[in-house]
């Protein structure tokens, strides 16, 4: 391995750098469809927009416009919201609020499961995500991710970028910034934990937002490491998969 | 399996339930004396002069006289206050602090690694201990514990029997008490999940505290299950293990 010393922990953003969100989604609605017999409902565009909300809706939270609530509801907010332009407002009560819990369902990467097997052998690893604690217990439980701890924004009371995140996470396992690395798919989140003297790993997702994608294609800054997924980034960390 | 419905997820006391600290902390000590060439050292009165002051320092966290702090912070205190106690003042800073990190490779009971592997095919198995998150961490990278998710004292920043400890695991998992079943050997700890409304189980480690044993050596109190150990639990349970 090319990095001296070797981190001792390595913290995993989740959402599109160790699940597949939006085939996910997709898939569900489609499930979802069979069930109630919706048709021509244009599931991409579905989960592109309830996707699109994420941010604006952390951002009051960043902001301090409302205390910090977990992303079941910032994700149930936008599903009703959504649900109207999307011909969905006939799905019941009870239907709905499964469906916000897709979230917790998501497929991980056909490398993630693998590699993060592998990881756990020589580093700590923990997801350091915007998902709250039970959601990604469950997307563990899913996905059979096998994380030492789930650490990230619920401890905090903070969403990413905002350096408490990482900052907590770091703190929670009793070591330093430059003892941990920070392994996402999208140059804001490596930037930001960078800047807090973390070491970056950056992995590109290029079908995180479909065929059409054309943000974080590639690193857009210097990262301690670039790789082309999660077997990838254990092969050049020195890791047998 | 006896219990309807059956709980959703398992937490579990670790200190005495899950691992061994007396004997682990003899263990360390010999370790050091023939290290420092220390010899005569009653490293079992050690270990529980050590482990007696674990409740009074935890106790003026609880009652407000100071904040939160790790046990880190804790055990740290109480050890250099029994240095010279026990003929350990000769003992040189950067061997105490090690010392005091023994806290983090206490050994599980023969049963306990295997049991849990078995129980998280089925349940949400998380620690809900008065140990930090790094500690934690630790102590399952040493023994091969397969937390799903490390929750206790740190996210709820109290200590056991606080109900902070237990209400705030209950709702990192996003369940409710009836969904959950405390496991314990200590009847304190039970005690207080009962009165939450969380579902009981008693381990007996009657060598715990050595073979002078006299306190929890049987359940005090009605518990939804009492196992001799986590295999039987795990069996009680319905979990092949």
């Amino acid at each position: 391995m090319s990095i001296t010393p070797p981190p001792k922990a390595l913290l995993f953003d989740v959402f599109g750098t160790c699940v597949d969100w939006r085939q996910s989604i997709i898939r569900e609605g489609e499930a979802i469809a069979r069930q109630q017999g919706l048709s021509g409902i244009d599931w991409a565009g579905f989960a592109d927009a309830w996707r699109s909300r994420y941010q604006p809706q952390m951002e009051s939270v960043r902001i301090g416009s409302r205390i910090w609530v977990t992303l079941d509801v910032l994700h149930r907010e936008s599903f009703d919201l959504l649900l109207p332009q999307f011909g969905l407002k006939s799905i019941p009560d009870d239907v709905r609020f499964d469906f916000n819990r897709a979230w917790h369902r998501l497929d991980p990467w056909p490398d993630t499961s693998r590699a993060l097997h592998s990881l756990k052998t020589r580093f700590i690893i923990a997801p350091n995500s915007n998902g709250h604690i039970a959601l990604q217990v469950n997307l563990a439980k899913h996905g059979n991710l096998p994380w030492d701890a789930i650490l990230g924004a619920e401890i905090a009371t903070a969403y990413k970028p905002q350096s408490e995140v990482y900052l907590r996470s770091i703190a929670a396992l009793d070591l330093t910034p430059s003892e941990v690395m920070m392994v996402a798919a999208h140059n804001g989140d490596l930037i930001a934990a960078s800047a807090l003297g973390m070491k970056t790993a950056f992995i590109a997702r290029p079908h995180e937002h479909g065929p059409n994608q054309t943000t974080d294609l590639t690193p857009e800054a210097e990262y301690d490491l670039v790789a082309t997924d999660l077997l990838d980034l254990a092969a050049q960390l020195g890791v047998t998969t």
